[in-house]
C-alpha cells in the first residue's frame, strides 16, 4: 500500500475535482476535509471517497458550482438550501453561517437541505471552537444510507446518524467529538471486507437478528444490518440516532428519514454558540483544560497505558501522519491513479 | 410494598416540603416532578428522592424560598444563579427563561449555577415540547456524583452526565429521550442492592478495573465505579460524558466535574429552539409522527414483540401508572411516613 504526503494527496484530488467542473475554492473545501479525515486516523472517511464523489459529478448527483442559499432565516437562524452542490461545501457554508449568526445572536442554529453527503461530521465543528464558540453538528441521510436496525428490530431502518461536537481548551488541542450511533460506520465494515478481515462480534446483526463476525453479512446482504452501539443497552445508541434524525431532518425541508425517498442526502443541525455571551473565552478555555487534566489524571484500566480525551487520539495521529504520510489502500490507490490518467492529472 | 396513587404521593409530599419552610408552589414543582418520575417509570428518581431533599433543608443545602436570579443575559442567553434552592425548581426556571427566549430570539440557551441536584432530566424537555419546541438539556455534578469511570481508566472520575430531548409529535405523546451516559445509573444500582439483587455483567468496574455483579462493589466501596455505555465500544458513552460535562459546566460559573470542590450541585445546559423558525409547526410533528410509523415498521428482533420510539415506552407505564398507581419501596415508604410523622403529616 503506497504511502502519500497530505500534500501530494490534496493536488491531486484538487485537480481531479477541477477538471470536472468544480472551482477552484469548492475543489479545495472538499478535499482538504477528505485528506484531514487521513490525517485524523479517520480512514473510512478520507480520500477513499475522492472516486465516490467523482462518480457523483459524472452521474449528475453532485452539481460543480452549485450556489448555497438562504431559504428563511431569522437572527440567529437559516435553513440552507445546497442545490445538490458538493456536500462538503454545504456543509461549511453552513457551519459559517451558524458561526456569523452566533456572532451577533449569541447562537447561530442552521439546517440544510438538497445536500449531498458531507462526509466526516468530525471535520466542522473545531472550525467554531477556532473561533472562540462551541461547535455542534448532527446529520441524517432522509431515505438514504438506511443501514442500521433500532433496539428491538431487524432491518435497515436508521442511518448510523452521527453527532459532532467540539470545544476550545488551552491545551493544544480543541475537545472534539464525532460519535456514530452504530457500533461501528459501514465504511469500517467494508474496509474490513476489502481487507479480508472478520469483524468483531456485535457490529452487525444478520437478516434473522442473530450475530456474525463476517462483513460480507452487511455488505452483500441488504438485509444485514449495522445494530446501535450499546451492547445490552443498545436502546441507548437506537435513542441517539433517533432524535439525532429528528434534530436533523424535522428542522429542514429535507426531512427524517424514511423508505423510498425520491431524492437523498444528508440533513444537518449545525450549531455555534458565542461563549463570550456566558463568560470570558480565556476561562472558559482555562476551565476545559483543567477538566481534561482531570479526567486524565484517572489511573488506567487494564490493557491501557493512558486516558484520552475525545480529540486527543485524532490530534496526535494528526501530527504524526502530516510526518510519516499518509497509507492509502491499494485498491483505492488504483482507482485514484486510473482516474487521474482518465482526466489527464499527473499522479 | 405499598401502592399509593400519583394523587397521595403528591400530597403527602407537598404537605412535608411546606412543613419544611418551601411556598405551596415550589412544593408543588418538586414533587410533580418526583411523582412523573415514579409515573413514567423512573422509580430511581422518584419518590425514593424525597426523604433525600428533605434532609438537603435541614441540613442547609437546600434552602427553600430562594430566588432564582439572572446573573447575566442576551436575547437569546442567559446564566441562572439559583441560590441553592430546590434544584427542581432552578431547572424549571431556566427551561421557562429559554422558552421564553426561543419565543423572541428563536432560540434560548440558558446555564445555572447554585443549583441543587435537578432529578430526572427527562422532566424538564418536555416543558418545551408541551409549546411547540425542542427541548434540549444537560447536566454535570460539578464535583459531585463523582461515580463513573472514563474509557480506559480506573476510578470515579465522571458523573454519568444525563442527555435529554424532546420533540413535539403528532402522536398522542412527545419523542423524548434522556440517557445517562452510564450503562445504568447508581440509583438503580443502589435499588439492586435494596432489592438483593444481583447486576448484569458490565455495568460496574471494581477498585482494579476488573467486572463484577455486586452492586455492594459500587455502592459501599468508593473505588468502584459505573461503566460508561459502550461495551467494546465505551470510549462512546464515555465522548459523550465528558462533551456533556464542559456543555453543562464550562458555560456557567459551576464549571467542569473535578476532585474536591468545596460546593458542588448540578450545572445545567437548558435549550429550546423555536421551530416555527423553521417550518411550520404542524409540518414538523406530521414529519416527526411520520418517522415514529417508519421506525415501528421494522420486524421485531427476536425476544421483542415491537419495536419502541424514546419516550414511548414512559408515556404508557404513566398511563398504566395513573390507574394502577405506584408501588414504593418498603424502605423508602416507612421514611416517608416516619418524617410525615415528625411533621405532622397525615399519612
Amino acid at each position: 500500500m503506497p504511502i502519500l504526503s497530505a500534500e501530494e494527496l490534496r493536488r491531486i484530488g484538487q485537480e481531479l475535482y477541477q477538471r470536472l467542473g468544480a472551482s477552484p475554492e469548492e475543489a479545495t473545501t472538499v478535499v482538504d476535509l477528505l485528506v484531514e479525515s487521513n490525517l485524523a486516523g479517520h480512514d473510512s472517511h478520507g480520500v477513499r471517497r475522492l472516486l465516490q464523489y467523482v462518480a457523483g459529478i459524472r452521474s449528475g448527483k453532485i452539481v460543480p458550482k452549485a450556489k448555497v442559499e438562504i431559504e428563511m432565516e431569522t437572527a440567529a437562524t437559516a435553513v440552507l438550501k445546497g442545490n445538490w452542490g458538493f456536500g462538503h461545501v454545504t456543509a461549511v457554508e453552513a457551519m459559517k453561517t451558524a458561526i456569523q449568526k452566533a456572532k451577533e445572536a449569541s447562537i447561530g442554529i442552521v439546517t440544510v437541505y438538497q445536500c449531498n453527503h458531507v462526509g466526516r461530521l468530525g471535520g466542522y465543528p473545531p472550525m467554531a471552537a477556532c473561533q472562540g464558540m462551541v461547535g455542534i453538528m448532527s446529520n441524517n441521510g432522509h431515505g438514504s444510507d438506511l443501514s442500521m436496525s433500532p433496539w428491538g428490530g431487524v432491518g435497515r431502518i436508521l442511518p448510523a446518524n452521527c453527532l459532532a461536537m467540539a470545544f476550545p481548551s488551552d491545551h493544544e488541542f480543541p475537545v472534539a467529538l464525532d460519535l456514530t450511533t452504530a457500533v461501528a460506520a459501514g465504511g469500517k465494515v467494508r474496509l474490513a471486507l476489502e481487507r479480508g478481515e472478520q469483524i468483531p462480534e456485535g457490529w452487525l446483526s444478520d437478516a434473522e437478528g442473530g450475530s456474525t463476525t463476517d462483513p460480507a453479512v452487511y455488505v452483500t446482504d441488504p438485509r444485514g444490518s449495522l445494530l446501535p452501539f450499546g451492547g445490552t443497552v443498545g436502546h441507548k445508541g437506537s435513542g441517539l440516532a433517533v432524535v439525532l434524525d429528528i434534530l436533523s431532518g424535522a428542522l429542514s425541508p429535507a426531512g427524517c428519514s424514511r423508505m423510498n425517498a425520491e431524492v437523498t442526502g444528508n440533513a444537518l443541525f449545525v450549531q455555534a454558540i458565542q461563549i463570550e455571551s456566558f463568560k470570558p473565552l480565556e476561562e472558559f478555555k482555562a476551565e476545559v483544560g483543567q477538566f481534561i487534566n482531570h479526567v486524565k489524571s484517572a489511573a488506567p484500566a487494564p490493557g491501557f497505558d493512558e486516558v484520552m480525551v475525545p480529540g486527543e487520539r485524532s490530534y496526535r495521529t494528526r501530527k504524526h501522519r502530516l510526518e510519516e504520510g499518509i497509507l492509502v489502500e491499494d485498491a483505492t490507490w488504483e482507482q485514484i491513479c486510473a482516474a487521474a490518467r482518465d482526466l489527464g492529472v499527473k499522479v
